[in-house]
């Protein structure tokens, strides 16, 4: 490749008007077809502009009044022809080669192009019968869209034949990936907006073809829509050069083919020759693979499609541009209903689509109706845009088999996580087809790595010699693994809707990069759920490690429990947050995770060895119920307790247990009740959330009067705000990540925290009441005296205290 | 550019190894010159192992013994000879040229590199007296490094002359634009990591070339560090074709310059020879552009450079490859305590480095000593790396001259944003050099587009003749719009830490895309406090709007206000939280926030007209106390109140005012007290925010027993965390969003949501005790007809009633 000049960057841009321009030459279509290429997209264009203005007189059939217009006018209109273009030319490809196809549609609010679609396939009437084909149907149809109690502007859950909504952007292509992963004979189309193309996201997801296997994935089509404008800025795909555009896409690894111009007639011709080139690229390149049996990493096609925004709207209004500028982004004459002169330029441009030619009793006449693919090959009828119908059940082996053999409770330690990993190995090994696990470049970090016998890390890009030394690298594979949490998220979350089931692990502090994608996600399930014909779908599986309480090492940067509160705000249908105190709950709660349904499921435990407290069957129990008392850890049988000592979280559970052993060593008479959470809505009323006690139950376990000191894993004000309307509430006394960490161990951290088992003891005698508090002051200066020795040794040594780090339950 | 066949993916990658393999040739070095920096390398290397494993012996003059390692090995060594190899390299260039340069490591956990230069360079000493240039001092030095107590390995506050951290990846590049924009003769020599790169933040970042004008912002030369290996994977960019990877940063808009290869000899003339070319390529386009007075956007440079990951490690142990592949990441021999063959490899490796013969007493020989430049020409040592010294005040004008009229209390509706925009505006006239305003691509939509009028959008991109027409597109401006998110902080970042001012301007619910970035930011400022040497820069302003009870019309994906639990979660010495009720407030609590040093502030005010509460010496006076009792909305003069009606957020303050007023119609005899929350913090005990209010001062304004119906603009559950401790915390009824809503009016979203008025005042009613509340039920039965009437009547326009929309306090 030449070295560019300096001078390359004052070569203007491609203007997106005139006849087309494009990579591929050829006029595959008869002037008869063309035509009626022309007219579905004419009639298409007039379904947008009417549901984002009428609210009747859909057909135009009396002359336009302002009565007929929505109050207030919503809706966006600039994406909405480029896309109904590429949708109409890939239909005539489903038809020709049979394929099973989709359509994601990437700009923000682009509803109208898709939403138009439908109905002209009459999907839209079939799912909602009251939008029937005919001038009614079309006037309900132009009604609800944007309006109170309809429906909105992007591809929402009800829309037929979405998986992707587009209401925060930049998720397109992850989703289209994640969605053809082991659907061999899928094709994504997928429309990505210019400006969506501007997010960190959508920039790295574009490479993803490192990791698409031609053999056992399906393919993406992505059509990047040069359309100019966001809110209210060109964007920057738009306004560099060529050359630069050209080598961009080569350089992420696809083969850009060119569409630009606004003529209607070789436009057409363009995209229909554009189309049938990549779509026979792709079967190609699946060809030659599959009968090989030899995957390789192609450079896929894509497309780059340049129009003008706003594309067949009026060029310019009263001296200022419309088509082809950012005005054109949103309602493209505003003020309508106020301006005689607008609402003529309005009803003109309306009636130019000829609604009277192209639609009869409000249903497209017959020869348009022929266009489309019928059935299940319609884009808005693909099952896979409803993926729960796809949906397999998860073949799960017997969790109890691989449990953790535990003679006595805490009375040693025990690798959770690397244990949990051979359960996650069998899954993957009974579902090969059907079940991945998803994170950035953590799972063996993240002691998982024994997944890798049943499935390896997908690779589709280089491999050297070094590789076979323990890379676990292959074509095809179970595991996905990309630097990226937005890329490997997308890809799991389009996984899920298309029907499959999954996993994504992550370091805690870090799963805040994808706060907003998993808040998008609860919100699209929570809509499925009151979209009645959407069928139930995997639930979004997040397991949480490298915790908060074991990155004293790596430092502040590393310690971030926060990502809990970020999930509790979300609706209570939706999310479950589960903290196993060890290896045999953790067994418990992945196998319930997994048999689950449209649920986002979070769940937190350390990768490091640590306590295991109970056998299986109570596991199993204290699992079931999501919280209980430990008798084996209390000694309060037959009677009041002095003091409730809780926990949640496994190592926050190991301290608490290490705070009861020593009160009960220094005042042995004390009574303690030892309380574990595993399902953190067990705390929150039952009005509040579908797991929540009843207050009575609540009381049974913390008791209304006495002190509780709760060790929790995350911030200590989450526990508050799930407790707060409980009996006995001010007796509750959080401790929790409070925001204190540097360089430590583990120990200094909790110290530094007051979450280590000293400053618990010393919280719970400084509660007590009357002749024990008084009783207590010597132990807690005895407490006090230990807790500087042990973290004065740790600051000479550099590690913890043997007594510390294997302490186990004396009892 | 020619069609890439399929074939291309077939060639294999380049090999680290080898010989240089450089775009550019020459040999610039003598061969004194070129000993002397190879031995400046080995020195920092040095350095490296031993702060990674030494707590004694630091110049290994005894034998090594065991009890010379740090018991727990921590740290990474796998980046460090490439980061230090170009460190050294520009050196040369910062002396040649007397640059201002000054260093971004982008690898996560790639201290060592950088803390060996500033120790070599002097700088370390000098900001740490007990890390002395001697053995005692080294070995301080050497402990202190990932060891409890000391200092961690990415390139925390701590670290003399860094401003970026690094702890989470992907922010390098749009730190250092930041850094760069209005400093025309800065250059931020930035490390990337390949690892980084594949984070969405990162890959988009890249295109902030886009922004940056030749003539008033420095430059920025990013080496792309191949270094092949993640923690457990190779790197997606090290392993596609030369031909992907050229084409790529073409693409991006950069002119790559690539150094590859492990041969110490013609890396270092390879590497000479490249860094002065970039430098003078740099240079020149800048005097090009400064000599004509016409901005271009040039083919920056950039170097990619491939070298094998822990490059200088052993190559194999064991028949397992260490050097070049992913087990150099971190400790690349970790069992050297308990392997006595590892431990003598380790050992032969250490001093391979000749510490005897590079450092004499502890200290860099002399004739090393003159390579670095000197004084503040030490990348260590430069001003930017402690941005607060160059920090200029900004010039504000007197935010009272920009009130907004209010004769009456909420008798007039009020454009808050757009009037606040003219304040803004005035700002950035007096602040041409120092003061940027940021946001992506809502800076219009926000209604902030009165700042255009100062300081235009920088645009460097391609410009068409539309753009005229109200584009506000310019080479040089103060605006600051790409549709990323993570850029955009990241620029505003940049630009806070080295010294300047800034504001993000965000639509409300998406600023949940870059939770991670302001957690980190936060973390970043709190180890700045805790710094002594460091001088307190701006606070990060974020001003949210286009608020959720405005987004009934966009729907649910954009209802979000929950970004303010996650910035409660960080130290309340950092983070502060406004909800202006008006306009007159919103103007004063920005003044505040402009003057504040070191915080993060979130201004929380929506963007449409809006009820005007207060004039301007009211407002002053409430944004001062932050909390207060509206008197004029209150009719419990010198009496207690039967109930409180709180409200935080100008709409919550809206309706929960409407609701008085609705109860004051209903019941006149009910005493209400009127409470507004302006600054969030003052519900939290004093004893936990410096903000907070005793418990005294909290109850005479909310009382210790009557019922408070506390209307909030976030989620209700955020005011309990607040308030649980307080005294009556019982009696707090919080209403606020409940991840309800769909297409709906303002008011529809609301009653969903229980926060309307008249559910406010339904509640009020509920709440009271005795004859009050009896008589209360007729009215709530009122109440609920009134509501059920106007949202029919919603439903049937289309919008809410007039009576709603343009409600004024009737009193």
């Amino acid at each position: 490749m030449a070295t560019p000049a300096e001078t390359d960057i004052a070569v203007k841009s491609i203007s997106p008007y005139g006849k087309a321009r494009s990579t591929v030459s050829g006029a595959p279509l008869a002037p008869d077809e063309l035509k009626k290429i022309d007219d579905y997209m004419r009639a298409s264009l007039y379904l947008c502009l009417g549901m984002i203005h009428l609210k009747q007189n859909p057909l135009l059939k009396e002359p336009l009044k302002v009565e007929h217009l929505k109050a207030r006018l919503l809706g966006h209109w600039g994406s909405d022809a480029g896309q109904i273009f590429t949708y109409i030319h890939v239909n005539r490809m489903i038809k020709k080669y049979d394929l099973d196809a989709f359509f994601v549609s990437g700009p923000g609010h682009g509803a109208p192009a898709v939403l138009s679609q439908a109905y002209l396939e009459g999907t839209y009437s079939e799912v909602y019968p009251d939008k029937s084909e005919d001038e009614d149907g079309m006037k309900r149809f132009f009604k609800q869209f944007s309006f109170p109690g309809g429906i909105g502007s992007h591809a929402t859950p009800e829309t037929p034949g979405s998986i992707h909504e587009g209401g925060e952007l930049g998720y397109s292509i992850s989703h289209s990936f994640g969605a053809v992963f082991d659907h061999p004979n899928l094709i994504s189309i997928t429309m990505v907006g210019d400006g969506e193309s501007e997010t960190g996201p959508l920039a790295t997801s574009w490479h993803s073809t490192k990791f698409l296997n031609p053999i056992t994935d399906g393919a993406v089509l992505p059509i990047l829509h040069l359309n100019g404008y966001k809110i209210n800025n060109p964007t920057i795909l738009a306004r560099i050069s060529h050359r630069e555009l050209e080598a961009l896409f080569i350089g992420y690894g696809w083969q850009p083919y060119f569409v630009e111009g606004s003529d209607h007639e070789t436009m057409h011709q363009a995209m229909a020759a554009t189309v049938e080139k990549c779509i026979t690229e792709i079967r190609g390149y699946q060809k030659k693979a599959r009968d090989s049996g030899k995957a390789f990493r192609p450079f896929w096609p894509m497309i780059i499609l340049r129009t003008p925004k706003g594309w067949t709207a009026p060029r310019e209004i009263d001296g200022h541009f419309l088509e082809g500028f950012w005005r054109a982004h949103q309602i493209p004459i505003p003020d309508i209903a106020k301006n005689k002169k607008h609402f003529a330029i309005f009803e003109k441009w309306m009636r130019s689509y000829e609604p009277e030619r192209l639609f009869q009793d409000g249903r497209l006449i017959s020869e348009l109706r022929e266009l489309p693919p019928k059935g299940n090959s319609r884009m808005s009828a693909n099952p896979v845009g409803n993926g729960g119908i796809l949906r397999k059940p998860l073949h799960i082996p017997d969790f109890r088999d691989y449990a953790i053999k535990v003679a006595r409770n805490g009375h040693a330690l025990g690798p959770s996580m690397e244990n949990m990993a051979l359960f996650l190995r069998d899954i993957i090994a009974k579902n090969q087809t059907n079940f991945r696990v998803f994170g950035p470049d953590e799972t063996q970090s993240n002691k998982l790595d024994g997944i890798y016998a049943a499935g390896k890390k997908v690779w589709m890009a280089e491999t050297f010699e070094e590789d076979a030394d323990g890379g676990n690298l292959a074509f095809a594979g179970r595991v996905m693994e990309m630097l990226s949490e937005h890329t490997v998220e997308g890809w799991l979350e389009g996984y899920l809707l298309s029907g499959r089931h999954g996993l994504l692990n992550s370091y805690e502090p870090f799963i805040h990069i994808i706060d907003s994608m998993v808040n998008q996600h609860c919100k699209w399930i929570e809509k499925a759920l009151e979209t009645e014909w959407r069928v139930k779908i995997a639930s979004l599986n997040i397991l949480l490690t490298a915790t908060v309480w074991r990155q004293d090492h790596n430092g502040f940067t590393h310690q971030d429990p926060g990502f809990l509160a970020v999930v509790a705000q979300k609706s209570p249908e939706v999310v479950r947050i589960y903290l196993p105190p060890d290896g045999n709950c953790l067994l418990s709660v992945m196998d319930h995770c997994f048999q689950s349904e449209n649920y986002v499921n979070v769940i937190v435990a350390d990768k490091q060895e640590h306590l295991q407290f109970l056998s299986m069957p109570d596991a199993v129990i204290h699992c079931t119920k999501g919280i209980g008392i430990w008798e084996w850890a209390s000694n309060d049988k037959d009677a009041e307790p002095d003091v409730v000592m809780a926990a949640c979280g496994d190592i926050s559970t190991q301290e608490a247990l290490a705070a009861v052993a020593l009160l009960r060593q220094h005042v042995p008479d004390l009574k303690i009740r030892f309380v574990n959470v595993v399902d953190l809505f067990k705390l929150i009323s039952a009005a509040d959330h579908p797991h929540g006690l009843t207050d009575s139950a609540y009381s049974a376990i913390f008791t209304a009067d006495k002190p509780i000191i709760f060790n929790f894993h995350s911030y200590p004000f989450l526990i508050h705000r799930l407790t707060y309307k409980r009996p006995g509430n001010t007796n509750m006394h959080v401790r929790g990540y409070r925001e204190k960490g540097n360089i430590d161990t583990p120990l200094e951290l909790a110290i530094r925290n007051q979450t280590d088992r000293y400053s618990l003891a010393m919280d719970a005698l400084q509660r007590l009441e009357g002749e024990l508090h008084n009783r207590g002051a010597a132990t807690r200066e005895a407490l006090l005296d230990e807790q500087i020795r042990m973290r004065n040794w740790a600051f000479e040594h550099g590690t913890d205290p043997d007594e510390i780090t294997n302490w186990v339950w004396p009892y």
